[in-house]
């Protein structure tokens, strides 16, 4: 069910120092950067080949990635598995005995479907699930 | 220069365990596990589209893995970027001001060309670099 990494989120205070260290130093491409008031983060996207880093910094002490750092300062946050149908992922996973943060998904902003499972169960790792195709 | 992320490492402390978690809970295919000497590691591999995780779990205190775990607990460790000429990215990283880990390339025990950053320089993710094609 799971097919791929979908993508990295690397947690980061200050997105365009950051977009500056990943885009002009080591030279990967910057695709786009948007605000999610949901969230209350700006993200950067850069898409490399088969998985994207997104930069995502928190405009709010409230914002998930704000608490990461304040706890483990700035670095990796999560990795986004793409999978056919996340309903039935859930689903499956939930059976299985992995917990769940989200127990039905949800739609980001820009239009994906997400939920999160909770990293106990999967050794300190959040992962974040998204549907591939679209519905 | 950077191609692709090559691989995500997660720190375990058991890597059995977590092949369970990741192999048979999640259902993601695992390819092959190998013990490192020279790092004191034992590695499982568990390849997805364009990007495997590898579940990296110290076999001694000394190991840059068990004091990533002591100190954080268990979780993502690295990323692995690809590049096509590990020792251009080195000199052009290094001229750009980026902090090198390892000044030059070394080959791993399964034959890849590897060197880390200083994840102090790239907003405390830890990225280590690898060769694509091999000499």
């Amino acid at each position: 069910m799971i097919k791929k990494v979908e993508h990295i989120g690397v947690a980061v205070a200050d997105v365009e120092k950051s977009a500056h260290i990943f885009r002009d130093l080591l030279g990967i491409p910057m695709e786009r950067m948007y605000e999610s008031e949901a969230i209350k983060t700006k993200i950067a996207f850069l898409p490399l080949e088969g998985c994207t880093i997104e930069l995502i910094q928190p405009l709010d002490p409230s914002s998930p990635a704000a608490k990461f750092i304040q706890k483990r300062g700035e670095g990796i946050h999560h990795i986004c598995l793409g999978v056919d149908d996340i309903e039935a992922s859930l689903r499956e996973f939930e059976a299985k005995g992995v917990e769940l943060l989200n127990k039905t998904a949800r739609k980001s902003q820009d239009g994906r479907l997400i939920a999160f499972l909770n990293p106990k169960s999967t050794n300190g790792v959040l992962i974040e699930l998204e549907q591939l195709h679209k519905e």
